[in-house]
């Protein structure tokens, strides 16, 4: 039998939704024996060509998306406040994690997690290359090389290949996940990629 | 106790997921023996305010719609083809939906469904009036009372109110659906409407 496909997630780190499946992926994938492939990249190269704007300054939809978000995060059991500036650049973030990424994917998927806590939860503007290296500090990254990453060209061409391969790929939301394949938008199907691999589709 | 309140389910005749929500809701709600308002509705005036098109409009989205709703359709049994043209003008469904609900609310929500079906399973312009009359009359409804109601000036109002109603509760999507004050977008959510009674919420 060939090896089970790892679940690709992308996710932008500015999108509350995103986070929201961060907390929970992991969990889906190891009911079903599969790896996730955590891929952060820029959701506002997607959003220039869908035209979409960030739910949470679209009328009407605002004001449902704070109460969505907040039940949402009740149900998965986690903390979620929507930080003030909202949304921000995640250049540095994105950055930071597929410079570590090179290195160590289990702590790049820890800094992954800590940028969402530090954004989500503790409010912090993790569009701000001093809050990204501080947070990876933290968790024990060597701060100055992090800095000196965050302007690496190489690093730069990684993250814009991530997000022009995303976009080629017909991927423009956060959380977008794809297993064995198959496309899946959204916080609310992550049931369904639940569903999808318990029964191997429909 | 108190009597429990009916779900409310807000759709647009030309929108897919309404559709799709329409096969699901009565099972849904007759599981917690609970009464279904349908309560189709003009999405467009609240897409005026919210700025958004129709899914299969927007770039990449487009694309990822028809796969998520024909996943979603096979997943929930039904038959589904987006029909051409599509999306269409619903003023003569939905009038003539409320028309026949002053007269007979089993009969009106056959009528919806009938529409539906109508439109995507059999790929008829329900945008025409003399296809809604004709759907209609196959229910053996009134064709020459309906055409006359369809520019009643009482029914016009009443589903002008009915819109802005809607818009002015914050409703702008489908299917949209209110459970015990609680607003829930989106066919996904079908799942959580279902897990939200059961419960009593979270």
């Amino acid at each position: 039998m060939p090896k089970a496909q790892p679940i690709e997630f992308y996710f932008d780190f500015s999108s509350p939704y995103g986070y929201l499946a961060s907390c929970q992926i992991d969990a889906v994938a190891e009911r079903h024996d599969r790896k996730v492939l955590w891929r952060p990249y820029l959701m506002g190269a997607a959003m220039k060509l869908t035209g979409r704007k960030p739910l949470v300054v679209q009328p009407m939809i605002a004001d449902y998306t704070r109460v969505d978000l907040a039940r949402s995060a009740r149900r998965a059991g986690v903390k979620f406040s929507l930080p003030d500036p909202f949304p921000v650049a995640t250049v540095a973030a994105c950055r930071a994690y597929y410079w570590l990424l090179e290195k160590d994917e289990e702590k790049a998927k820890s800094l992954a997690q800590a940028l969402y806590v530090a954004f989500f939860v503790e409010g912090r503007n993790i569009g701000e290359p001093e809050v990204v290296t501080d947070v990876a500090g933290a968790l024990g990254v060597d701060r100055d090389a992090l800095s000196a990453a965050l302007q690496d060209p190489a690093v730069k061409t990684r993250l814009k290949q991530v997000t022009d391969d995303a976009v080629a790929r017909g991927i423009f939301g956060s959380p977008f996940f794809i297993v064995d394949g198959e496309p899946f938008w959204g916080n609310d199907h992550l049931k369904e990629v639940d569903e999808w691999l318990e029964t191997g589709g429909w």
